[in-house]
């Protein structure tokens, strides 16, 4: 069978070209005789490839030298806990942005922690747009502001970053994370699971402030303590070596494709074209306010969703897979992050004006 | 360049099947047009790939009913604290055998949440032996008694498994599961890093007895959980999803060749030979006890450390990689998982006679 343009939500598409080269060095990476999944995180081959995906990704994000990049593991509902436990710091609160399906679980988990102040939430209007700057609440003293710059379930993107007065601005950037420029100095922490932008399920990166490290309350293992990790080199125990490899690869292709400025001129005509397809159409609706709308995950709702088990058969039938919504919003979910080529968009814009001119 | 003898303690070799398989797999998983690293963990293909991988490792291991089998992500460094964790059930002290580095570092983290009763140790002996039974001393009222029946680095490996009077005994099999047939229902859990002889590092294996669940101390991020993850098909979050499919095609590979009774025939041959060898020499030394031999970790020292350097560079010639031992032990360590091939074994053995001739 030909590849398929997945659209999933996460695990999602790697670069094929990224796939080629795993396969190509799967028995023998570059003469070593060995798969890097049997290399000794501990050897000099190893550590090569490491620090070179790390180096990369530091120049992709423009990572400022005052920041440790962090290769861990547990995923980012790991790092719900992590955070509080690491960047509470004697303080007993902390923001927290209300904004969709990851957040409130951010919340939820941070609760065990400390107080959380919702300083802003758009719940009351189920989740469909990014709260304004002028709305957030910041609590005084609360230790730092946790938000979900874009809500994979949702499809909601803030359009800004938000101010916060000093007060360290941490992100759970699973779903945005390398899709477009960003500047880190404007961060506190930021956190992403990898297996959307990144590279396979099981890869965590955390990028933090070295000033916010080191002070985790009483409790916190060690495998959650930052500071342990960072002074180690990411490997403290050992690390998931082939995933890290892996998001290697893909550091190596988008610096290859340009780099994050090139990466979010494509993503943001992908977006367009599906959203205007959208928009053009009284058959297809997406909830989201147009100025929050995600450029990664796209959620859409047909005329009626009798049709939705057919849209699902037929569109698989067209090699496009996996664009079942989340069971909390219903409807389809597109998700369309940087290794879904713009062919994957296009399939899916043209299988979509024909299933509605069949089915309205 | 040539497959070669990849002598790491972990990551480790994986059986050149297993690879060759991933590689044929690659860009389209029979005939979904994906990768199983871009498959979403919800979707009935990937779905299939885990659950058989979890009967596979259940019937090889013969795991009762009455035990969950646990996915995880964060290595046997994350299970050192979540153990005490879950399993203090309210308790505020647990046994722990003090055999080597590994045991070492659980001791180390369990003291952050219960008193640590030390109920033997053989650190005089520098790790050289396995305690005997006689040699416990097991505390009134402890939750749990933890041991390592493998020490990796010290190669030291229990002969038998330790009686408790009913308290549950805790694993950390990390590098001994699936090298020979145990009995599960004599333990209440075990967990195992998967980089020695189950697949990939990222992935973790907890076996885990039911009716020890659901008491975690306040605190425990849900991520620790157990029972969290039992509840949920190691699913609670993405799971590594790529690693757990490579752990599979592992399982099957030891299905093929015949389960643990048929992996445990070989991997007493493999060490036979190689401990046959360096006792009948005096060129080379192994310092353990020889009832305490781990099968999968040999530790060896030259007739001088001055040779050390020679050894790997000539070894790595002769493809033999990774021999250099642990820093803590100095000399050399072969490990030799259920990937190594007996050939492996061999030809390692027949480098060391010959390197014995001409510098002895």
């Amino acid at each position: 069978m030909a590849r398929v343009f997945n659209f999933s939500a996460g695990p999602a598409m790697l670069p094929e070209s990224v796939l080629c080269q795993a396969q190509d060095e799967m028995l023998d990476w570059q003469g070593s005789g060995m798969c890097v999944a049997e290399m000794s995180h501990r050897g000099k081959e190893y550590m090569s490839i490491a620090a070179q995906a790390e180096s990369d990704l530091r120049e992709l994000l423009k990572v400022p030298a005052n920041y440790k990049v962090l290769f861990l593991q547990g995923g980012a509902s790991s790092q719900f806990a992590a955070v509080p436990m690491n960047l509470l710091r004697g303080g007993g609160a902390a923001d927290y942005l209300n904004t969709g399906s990851w957040s409130k679980k951010a919340i939820s988990e941070a609760r065990r922690y400390c107080t959380v102040n919702v300083a802003a939430s758009t719940e009351d209007s189920k989740f469909t747009r990014a709260p304004s700057q002028d709305e957030l609440k910041l609590a005084d003293g609360a230790a730092y502001v946790h938000y979900t710059p874009n809500e994979t379930i949702e499809g909601v993107e803030f359009p800004y970053v938000p101010e916060t007065a000093g007060i360290p601005l941490v992100a759970d950037m699973s779903s945005t994370l390398l899709s477009r420029p960003i500047d880190v100095s404007r961060f506190g922490l930021i956190y992403a699971g990898a297996q959307k932008n990144i590279g396979p399920a099981g890869l965590t990166i955390v990028i933090v402030r070295e000033d916010l490290l080191g002070q985790p309350i009483a409790g916190t293992p060690t495998m959650f303590d930052y500071k342990i990790h960072a002074d180690n080199d990411s490997m403290y125990n050992t690390p998931a070596t082939y995933a890290w490899y892996l998001a290697g690869l893909v550091f190596k292709w988008l610096k290859d494709l340009g780099g994050l400025d090139a990466m979010a001129v494509i993503n943001a005509r992908k977006a367009k074209l599906l959203y205007d397809t959208i928009d053009a159409s009284s058959f297809y609706a997406n909830p989201v306010q147009p100025d929050s709308r995600s450029w990664m995950n796209v959620p859409f709702t047909l005329a009626s969703s009798d049709l939705d088990e057919t849209f699902l058969k037929e569109a698989k039938a067209a090699n496009l897979t996996t664009l079942k919504g989340h069971r909390s919003v219903g409807g389809m979910r597109a998700s369309i992050y940087n290794a879904m080529p713009e062919e994957g968009v296009q399939a899916l814009v043209a299988f979509m004006q024909e299933f509605e001119r069949r089915h309205a």
